[in-house]
């Protein structure tokens, strides 16, 4: 098996259970997947979200009547608090502080430690994040963990018709995602500026359930799991 | 006539010339115009774009094979040397640097001098990056400098029936954007990005040519001029 | 009434409603007095702690097996979010960024904006940060707003017998804080290092119950409200 | 002999000579230890205190009646010189910058460099950084070089029956440490935070005579040299 | 009087007595003056030298056998403490942080309070750099305080047919600095590039005798005093 | 064959055909053979010039009637896209940023990388640069790339009796420079401060003809290839 170089993104479904517990079991297991892929060699940059946390915060700060831009950048800061959980477990092997800006990415990536970065600026998400990370510094793949299996032709929680997917393109990907977008109780996958970088670079994304994190391995493998963007 | 908080977004087809040729009289006209604004007691920021020195920059990017994040960040580059020169222009009344980050922004508008930034990031367009800005400070309106006088339904370049719009909301310019983006030859506007952001917080964006600066007054005094986006 | 310069402390017992929630009315109404002072020309810095966000960040990192100074930092980061909501609500008013080091806020001061920070770095609480504040830039006080009328000489939740203070010295002050300490539910007012600053240079520090942020004015207009330390 | 991680601190007392004349010899040779110990692979991390050149320039601002906090900003300077001598020596195998606040130990330390550091803020010794330090790197032990072979119970210079210590608790330390600092001429050891940080996380801290470097290597080697305080 | 930007620069010959002794009265006189200038309307900034803590440093390095260019950085550290005392004395009139590189004179400059800087880069005097800040900030001139009362057309202290000279061009002011450079007890006025600096931009250069801050005062009311370089 | 620390430096007259188009086939055979060196164990750092674009912007500041510094800050800004194109080239063998300061220098050459910077301040070449980096850094030797195969006594171009030069001293090397700013059409070399960087530290300065990159390869080899300066 050669050294591969491994964006890991994931968020809320997989950070928190119910009402701003954070999952610190989960978080452990992948943490330790991690370690253990770094461990054979492999080269890793994760990419945290946001979840609850960012939630009960922006409430706050609608309650007070503030600008969006500043909605978002406590959702940043809510995402770099995750972000630190995860450096604080990785301790030596990752770059020991959170980036606050695409600059800084560059410079923790000078340093070969696993990169560990949350959102970086108000008014983009971190799918996006995550798929500029995977170009700039080309990685082999993106692999995006969520709460479910696979991703489906529409929200599987509201249409019992939708159908799981194995391999899409991202022009694909994108026409789900804008179809989401029209609809309130939106199915959130990834973002159209993450899509269009994805497929501005032919970046290879996977989606996996991240509730199994052994699925990191598998996918690391070349094992067909979750389900596959390319092309 | 009381204070108002203005954004000022221009870019290559108002900044050069022919053949990498800086337009500096149009260049330092707009200046002038802003000078007196500002002895008037607005407050203004501006935003730079990338032009003719971009392309120049990333053509010999994509000789060279390189990765598509580095071309977007040799475009931001290009843009902050733009800025630079409007700074130069515009000496104590300015903060005297280029913000590299949105955080930068932050601490360059804290100081009340005039901010100038190019882009910020890559992935990201200076259109967003004005958007963002008129949202963070709370500017009354966001000036586009263009050089056609009001913004067309349609590539008036290329569409003879084309008609100019005086007035229209956000959600009719993302679809005219929308559009644009299908076709190869695009009209270059404004970036869904940035129109989301003037959607989602009601941001007064008003489009202007600039080869005549004297449009910016009128619009400050409130006259109808080019096309405004509002609602 | 002159011109003053006030450091105002506050932190979770003020955030904070039950369970996760905040006192955005409170925090609302601490912001409108501050807004005003500002407005008759008095200069202010405040300094925002942690509360339960951090209790929520401190305990899985606790699960996740950290070392403390990684709690500590994941407390500061608890701080700056409190902070940042706090610089939404001020805007043009504020620095816009929470300052990361003492050095930044330096920059931030020289600003003359109203900055606005949370903790600086691990090993070291809020309190000192206020106290260091008042001490650097030569504040006339510094004003602590905590949740009860005044500053007991013992733990009042715990002993019946405990008498409110109102006025006492820096070597009181510590006296108290040491034999807290000592005791398990401690009683969290200041912290040694702070107390020992307020000493060195003879800073005059004032408790006040900050439910009522009306007592803010008051100790502006030289009233005795709460526990003056002094000496 | 398994690779370690250690902090070395030092400071005045090793530093310099009579009358602001560096002792550039014991500084080579202290040098020279780290060097071989590096060689060995073990990792190592310094901190370097003030000593005659902050009392020359703290007397200067104390004179020019300039606040207490400028007095420990100027002697964190200092200690930056020193520390920068420090690098200056060991060439590439030091991080070649002095880190100017928490955050930028923790970029220092990702490189995998020697991280030489002096004090980080005002309000705190260069004996808390040294243990926050520790703590937060994970060292397996803190060695402290001072200008004595042992801690004593009380002040030597003082007192004719002082006895030396082999092995002490943290608790043990603190004590002596409060006892300290309620006499005038005070025997400088290291300070509460520093102390606390210690206690609260179990960090092995050895005191050596740092004027024989040779005592480095052989705690390195596991002897019993000095003062250990543990537990 | 209308209201002047004034740079002035000062170094070891008024920072010391005899042996490592700040010469604070003169300091403090000096600062007194500038407060006054400020108070009245003038803008200033201010460039600090090296002097004898330089020095004492700077032979350690030797002895340590240090590349030159740590030497250069070790004297630039040395002026920053000196600028820090400049800062601490003018307190809220200063930006309170030293500049670390020229962007960030750049952007204590955007703050418009009095900006005190020492070196900012090896390989460069602070002579360059007052001259860098008196062109960038568009300075109506460059006061230089020196231990003598006027520029002498070789070394006052060698040749006792020196004359003063009481006008000059920059031309004539390199051709003495280069003669200079070319003994061995060089007397030393200002360098080579600083020198360039005045030249190509026409800068008002003024050498007067800082041991007499009453002069700077002569100066900004327009009165012949010491040495005026210009042309 | 040993493993030896290189600076290479190239500016304008390597990077551009003519008329503002880059030379990419060069850039890139140059980035190859710097590739190979680097995969042989060979450290490398590299500083890239102005050069056309460099011209242009200045040109357009020139005509706005820019303050000096901003032209040279327009410069520095300039030979940082340069820089950029080049770390895009080699990627994960570089450090992703282009250093703004002396001190990023230091950081970035603490991460092992390929550090790749273009000019640092306003008021100071890349040759200067250059030679501040190879004594700094402790080079084998700075190379020089250049559009001739030697350095000649006079300017090649205007004197048929120019001799080319195969070995010089620091000395001999300065006079020529200080020749050549003494005439109009100025024959650019190396400068003055970088000269005497040079000289100062006794540093190995080699010129060779950069349109032949196998040039580089020979001089590593040790073979004696265009002039070199030693001495």
């Amino acid at each position: 098996m050669t050294s591969k170089k491994i964006v890991i993104k994931f968020g809320g479904s997989v950070l928190y259970k119910e009402n701003m517990t954070l999952n610190v079991e989960l978080i452990n297991n992948i943490i330790n997947v991690i370690n253990s892929l770094h461990e054979e060699g492999h080269k890793i940059a994760i990419v945290v979200g946001g979840g609850k946390l960012a939630r009960v915060i922006i409430q706050a700060s609608d309650v007070l009547g503030h600008v969006t831009t500043f909605k978002d950048i406590l959702a940043v800061e809510s995402t770099r608090i995750h972000a630190l959980l995860v450096i604080a477990s990785l301790k030596d092997k990752a770059y020991l502080l959170v980036p606050r800006s695409f600059e800084e990415v560059g410079k923790a990536l000078s340093t070969d430690k696993i990169v560990v970065t949350g959102g970086l600026q108000p008014g983009q998400s971190t799918s996006a994040v995550s798929a500029l990370l995977a170009e700039y510094w080309g990685a082999d793949f993106l692999l995006n963990l969520t709460n479910v299996d696979k991703v489906y032709n529409k929200d599987p929680h509201k249409f019992p018709d939708a159908k799981p997917i194995d391999n899409m393109t991202s022009e694909e990907l994108l026409e789900i995602i804008l179809k989401q977008e029209e609809e309130p109780g939106k199915y959130d996958l990834f973002d159209t500026v993450g899509c269009e970088i994805i497929k501005r670079s032919n970046i290879k994304l996977i989606f996996i359930n991240g509730s199994n994190p052994e699925n990191i391995n598998k996918v690391v493998k070349g094992e067909q799991v979750g389900t596959i963007v390319n092309g």
